[in-house]
């Protein structure tokens, strides 16, 4: 269903000839029939922002979007004036098709860094994208498989509030993700009634307690973009902590999806981090283990190898996460194989045939907790990142 | 040559059956005949340090050491109070055979995190490498390669001062090599006449612009150990700037040894940061390109991605090292690929068929430079990991 399980959207995906690979769907159109055109957007904190990411985050700034352009095949990024102007022109070319002013247009690109799109194959895949614009779940589920690169599926996610007021989303993701935020472009849309300073407040706390703590590996797109349009169609007004709630659960249920969908990755990896002094102290343990590609290679190899997550661990320094390292536990998939800074349980009790590898780490130094996902690292990781060119 | 090329200095590396890897020599012995017995170390600042870090730090402290005994095919690390005790036996074996004080007895392992050594195994190898003490190259070659892991090659050093006095020195390291420090063990010795304050002067400033300064997989071991030794042999006292300067040297070239031989790689990458408003700013931003994954595969794929070079420069915060997007511009192997922030020569001219690719990047804000080196990443990488068990 994607972004038109909510009342009041319409979406299309359609081949544009932008990406290299013959007959893919590479542009994605989601528009705001309304009543509102309330909107909020995060975006990446990379300072070489792509073109489209400069653009959306202009237009997002009075919290109104009447409807967002997405390309894979090319992520305009890195691209100069030339590129800035290609956002605009798209922008215009939408904006002139629905006679609403470009400012009210959001601008999306995925693909290779440092290249110029090809301006007509976008503007001709907009046309194309806005012929063909419809409420049901196949255009929903078009707009997702168009904004795929490395991706191997799809990523959507629908939620039902209280009196049937809807949210769904779409996300793409899958290499170049690491917090601060995950690499991706996600279009979240609901039919709520809610303002556009109320969407960014749920936005805003959702991505930093998901898209921003994936880590596939530890590289920061410059394109990054979750963007939250309200239609308030359901004439609903939900309660604020119930729509919080569901933002938060779409934009986690959507994170997982990244992390599912890693490139190359045979486990997804989840670790939490128990026992910290603050929730910060255990966000910062969580990430170092993360980023360990010792420790990303050894759980690909199956090996539940407790050294490399206390050797990441000792990384952090003590101001930022004090605790003791005679004190610390590892537990691997329920088997505590590492008390007290030391060998506990036999490694060869872990099951590491599931695809799910959970990590406990306690550093019984206090009350908070943290947790943070990321994948294993493969061959086929080297092998889509060594020879992707699109 | 390695630590015999300096007078004053004999060694020894043997089989002692700890390595899993059938005949492989795996300890070696280090001692320093005199006259004088100064030393210094420099130690890694994992919080979970190994025994033999603990140990050793404690008793260089005082600026004397009269022989380093060291194991390849176990870390001792995380290995508790039992662990701790296998070092200081170890030590307290070579102190009786040498008839000195075990405090004069630095230990160095290195191998698999979490287990305990073959204590046993580990002493009568010492007795036996004790039994095998040489001044000649052999014997120095032969423990540059009882300290070999994952390494395909012995990494070795030879500098020759005014009016003759001698450094030479080994180390060992090839994975879990990040900043403060390069994951290893490492070992350098000269015959000139030189006080413990000198020596740990000269590898303080060496080793921070050397070891500190490579990254093959950003992960950072638990233990990391450069020692320096002098005997005064030579009887020569030398000039303090020389002195420090085949200090920097040796260490440099250790440190070089190392990336040429990085898990798996198959090209050793050089990354300058010029432009900067300061050395901490551009090492900052050439230690974020060194990190990225991406970057580092798509360099095994013989693809010159700017792109991945500029988002990895963009996630170093503004006020760590300012600069402006718009006028940075990035080399490849002489070839200029990116200027303001764009796309500037065609990538296609870049020859990425040599074995050192330099990454040349201009921030254009400022004077400062900064050089750090790391590996591409591959599938030999990932396999190493994935499979590595000692």
């Amino acid at each position: 269903m994607s972004v038109t399980f909510a009342k009041g959207f319409e979406a299309a995906g359609v081949v544009a000839g932008i990406s290299s690979q013959t007959g893919k769907q590479d542009v994605a159109l989601v528009v705001n029939n309304g009543p509102l055109n309330a909107a909020a957007g995060v975006f990446t904190s990379n300072r070489f922002c792509a073109a489209p990411v400069q653009w959306s985050r202009k237009q997002v700034s009075d919290g109104e979007l009447k409807a967002v352009i997405l390309n894979s095949g090319g992520a305009n990024a890195c691209t100069g004036e030339e590129g800035y102007q290609q956002t605009v022109r798209t922008a215009e070319a939408v904006a002139l098709m629905m006679h609403v002013e470009p400012s009210e247009i959001a601008v999306c690109s995925t693909g290779l860094i440092g290249e110029l799109l090809p301006l007509d194959k976008v503007i001709e895949g907009a046309q194309k994208a806005f012929d063909s614009l419809d409420s049901s779940a196949q255009a929903g589920s078009d707009a997702a498989h168009a904004i795929m690169t490395t991706d191997t599926k799809p990523k959507t996610v629908n939620r039902l509030g209280s009196n049937e007021f809807r949210i769904g989303g779409m996300v793409k993701g899958s290499g170049m993700i690491a917090p601060q935020l995950a690499t991706m472009l996600c279009v979240i849309t609901t039919d709520a009634v809610v303002s556009a300073g109320q969407l960014q407040a749920a936005l805003t706390a959702a991505v930093d307690r998901s898209f921003n703590r994936i880590d596939v590996d530890g590289c920061m797109s410059t394109n990054d973009t979750v963007l939250l349009l309200a239609s308030g169609a359901s004439g609903i007004t939900p309660d604020p902590d119930e729509f919080n709630g569901l933002v938060a659960d779409c934009c986690s249920s959507l994170a997982r999806q990244i992390i599912g969908d890693g490139e190359g990755a045979s486990h997804d990896i989840r670790i939490r981090v128990t026992g910290a002094t603050s929730e910060d102290a255990a966000l910062a343990c969580g990430r170092a283990v993360a980023a360990s590609n010792l420790l990303k290679c050894a759980i690909s190899g199956n090996d539940p190898n407790w050294g490399r997550v206390v050797s990441s661990l000792g990384t952090v320094p003590a101001d930022v996460a004090p605790y003791d390292p005679n004190e610390v536990s590892v537990t691997i998939n329920g088997v505590r194989i590492c008390a007290n800074g030391g060998p506990d349980r036999d490694r060869s009790e872990v099951d590491m045939t599931l695809r799910e590898i959970d990590i406990d780490i306690d550093l019984n130094a206090g009350e908070s907790e943290a947790c943070v996902w990321t994948d294993d690292l493969t061959h086929e990781y080297v092998h889509i990142n060594a020879d992707y060119e699109s």
